[in-house]
Formats: structure tokens, sequence, C-alpha cells
């Protein structure tokens, strides 16, 4: 399929132009790409509901491979290629899949002693058909993102437009509240992270519709990513700044933590 | 502001990685942009909103006098430039500006029988903070683009997720009713045309929030946008295929493409 992988797309290519396409972001130490069939599954799955061609699995495994030794991360982008005038797909289309490699540092002081988030004011809009999706109309998230500038925020609540909690800005959202695992549910806006659909087939963990209020009667929360591993909030302020809720870290609610970072390569965070 | 035009982007470019920029989409006739003002200011009020350094109007104004003879369609497509990963905006921002100079025929058997449009089963999402801008994320308009392939079905209409009419999948809504002329509220989702602006600005154009059975009332329907011009509606079909309303053209409901064609340099159409 597509063509060979290339860096750059031009003017026509709808993926520039829509944001006509996916993307996916992955941890590769040493060569070893994590979670690497979640990340390729969700990438089918998105190319199902946009009509995309989906890359070869023997196009895709070539790449981490190119990462050589460390922790990088693999940026992959696929777009539905160039198109003429319109939003009518090219037929056939032509994809475009292009890759990047980084190098990645992840941060153990927020693994250990957890982060400060705030309630973003942007609401996340409501559109089934790309719910859970990764792909690549991202403004909403890039203007919740705009909120805050002070780097001791390490992340943004998003609710939707009927004030369910769904996500952080990068991250999904996790908190134990009467003695079980807790989760939005993301059938009407969000991304469903890999890692989050790992941590779902290990533990019981129950996706639920429900406002910032259920985060009071949560006893930890936290929020991971597939790169970044799973950082414990320890404070949340409202969009003005203002404290809403603090929680204190203990050692039995390291669970989520424990499984997430053996999924990732990461320690297991000493328990404090 | 930003770096020389270019045609090409690279894989961290935000317009790419996240639909973070703006397009315009822009009839030039002779080296002449028609409703240029109007494409400008909606390219600086998205630009406001996203935080992004707009072009200079001498950087733009240069462009459509490339285009030479005959009719073109300029696309302009800016977006935040490179960043690194992440959501946060990279500052200061270095913009991109693209554009693109194509050959443009109009359809004037559109113009003068009027069109079939088809409702889509895509609900638009609501999201007020990117309402009326000609932003990158058009997923949204994709997918509903992607419902149908009759080459007879000329466009398809969308209503947002409360039912509430809206916009075509590329172009603004119109009707005659109770001896005025309506079009969609703008404010929760939807893109606000130039040409839209400009006949709010020539003609009292009511906006009202409305579900499809407003057209029930309807004398004439009309779609248009600043490259197309102004197109009738004769038929409209539900998603299924099943005809709801059809609608006779008159010769006094004319005025409002009289008015855009004046706009656009058009001919004016002979009344049948």
């Amino acid at each position: 399929m597509s063509r060979p992988v290339e860096a750059w797309v031009p003017i026509d290519d709808r993926g520039l132009a829509y944001g006509d396409g996916l993307f996916e972001t992955v941890l590769v130490r040493d060569g070893t790409p994590l979670l690497w069939s979640r990340h390729k599954a969700r990438m089918s799955r998105g190319a199902e509901i946009l009509g995309l061609p989906v890359p070869s699995d023997a196009e895709l495994d070539r790449l981490p491979g190119m990462a050589g030794a460390g922790l990088k991360v693999l940026k992959l982008i696929l777009t539905r290629g160039s198109g003429g005038p319109g939003y009518a797909a090219p037929y056939p289309a032509k994809p475009r899949l292009l890759w990047q490699l980084s190098h990645f540092a992840p941060q153990p002081v927020r693994w250990e002693r957890g982060i400060k988030v705030r309630l973003c004011r942007l609401r996340l809009g409501i559109q089934p058909a790309l719910a859970g999706l990764k792909h690549l109309n991202r403004l909403e998230n890039v203007l919740a993102r705009s909120e805050w500038n002070d780097p001791d925020v390490a992340e943004g609540l998003l609710c939707d437009s009927q004030g369910d909690l769904v996500e952080a800005t990068s991250m999904n959202l996790f908190w134990w509240r009467q003695e079980r695992w807790e989760t939005p549910r993301l059938d009407r806006c969000g991304v469903a992270g890999t890692l989050r659909d790992a941590l779902m087939e290990r533990l019981r963990i129950e996706e639920v519709s429900m406002g910032t209020e259920v985060l009071a009667e949560a006893e930890c929360v936290w929020l991971g990513n597939s790169v970044q591993g799973l950082w414990p909030v320890v404070r949340l302020d409202d969009a003005e700044g203002n404290l809403q809720y603090r929680w204190q870290l203990k050692r039995e609610h390291r669970a989520l933590q424990d499984i997430a970072h053996e999924l990732l390569g990461y320690p297991v965070v000493p328990k404090s």
C-alpha cells in the first residue's frame, strides 16, 4: 500500500488539509515497541472507521527496530494522501505513512510524588462517530492545553459538553472509589489509550459517566498513557487556580501503577 | 512573520499533527480575489482564537495576482508551524503559510436548474470554541461527504447533535419562509462562509435554530459558498434516499442568487 515512508506532505495531503488521518505515539525500548499490537489495532480500527487502507504489518513492524538502543518515541502518522478539492475522498486513496523517532526521557519524580492538575474550561464536543480514535483533529486538545502555562501544572482535566469527565489533554483518567477502579466512558469523545485498554484487560475497571463531583469520593486519582506511564494526581485546581481536591499517596494505591509500569518496562516505584 | 511560503510541511508541523491551523478557499478572477477582505478577516479572527500570528496583508495580497488570467481558486493554509511533542504550543510560534492556485470551472447547470441534496446521518458535534472558524479539523465534513457516491446528489445537509440544521458539507444554507430569508445560527458548530457574511450585510437574513421540519415551510432553499456561488435546492432526500421535500424554482426566488453572483462576478442566471 501507500507510498514509501516519507517525512513531508504536500499542501494537498488530506491529513494536512482536513486532519483526515490517524496517529500513534509508541514507546520503544532498545528497538522493541511497547504495547505494539494495541497501537496497531487502534490504528486499524480508526482506518476502518475513516475508510482508509491500513499499512501492512510488515511495513509497520520494521520501524521500531530502527530506533537503536535506548528509550525512544516512535510517532506514526497515517493520512489519506493527496486529494483534489473538496471533502470527497480520492478513490482509490493512496495513503501516506509518516514516522519519526525521538529520544524520550520519562519523569520519575512524577511517578513517585505525583502531579498537580487543573480543570480545563474547554468542554469536549460530543461526536460518537470519532470517539476513542486517535485521529488528527486535535484542536480541542490544543485549545485546552493552551489554558495554562504554569509548569507546576502537569495536565488538564477535560469534561464533555454535558459535564461528564472524559480524560486529560493527553492522558486517560482513573480513580479508586468504593473499593473499585473507575475510568470515564469514551463512547462520545476522547481517545481510548492503549495503556488504558491493557489495564482494563488486567484489572476490573468500570467505565462510568460522571461529572467532576465523583472525584470528591475518590481515594486516589491517576493519569496515564503508553509513553509516560502512570502519574498519581495529588492536587486538582479549578480553571481559576483554586484548590478543589487533594489526595494522599498511599502504598496500597500503587497497584495500578505497578501493572502499568510492568506493561511498559518501567521500574516499580518505591512505596512511600 | 513566518517562513517563506512553501508547499510542503514536515511531520512535526502542527497543522498536520493536530489540524492546528486554518484555511481559506478564494475565488480569483483574472488575478483579482473575490470577497478578499472577508477571507482575510475570517483568517484573522480564527488566528486570534487559536493564538496564531497572522500573515501580513502584504504577504497575503501578493498571492492572488500570481493567478494570471482566467478563473482560479487560491487555497491558503496557515499552520502553527513545527512543534515539539505534545499539545503545548511552541513559543514563539513560527507559522507556515502555504498556498496553491488551481483552475476552476463553475457549474452553470446547477445555478440554473438547481440541485438534489440529501440529509446526512452524521451529526455535527457542538463546540462553541471553534464554531464558525475555517480550521483544519474537518473530519466531520469528510465523514459526512463519504455517506453518498451518487453524482446526482450535489450536497449533504448537516444537523448538529441536538438536531438543529447547520449547513451543507461545504456550503451554507438559506431558505425563504414567511416572507423572509433565514439561515442557521453558527455559534455552536459549522463554518461561517464569507459569501454568507456578505449576503447578510446586503439583505436582512435571520439566523435561526431549527430542525429539518422548518424546510417544510420554506418556499425555496439555497446552498452557497464563495467559490461555487448559489445553487437552488429542488429536492431533499433523507439518508436512505427517500424523497423528503421538493421545491419549485420561481423567478422571484432568485433575488439571493442575483446578489451573490454580483458579489462573485458570476452572471445573473436567466429567470425561468
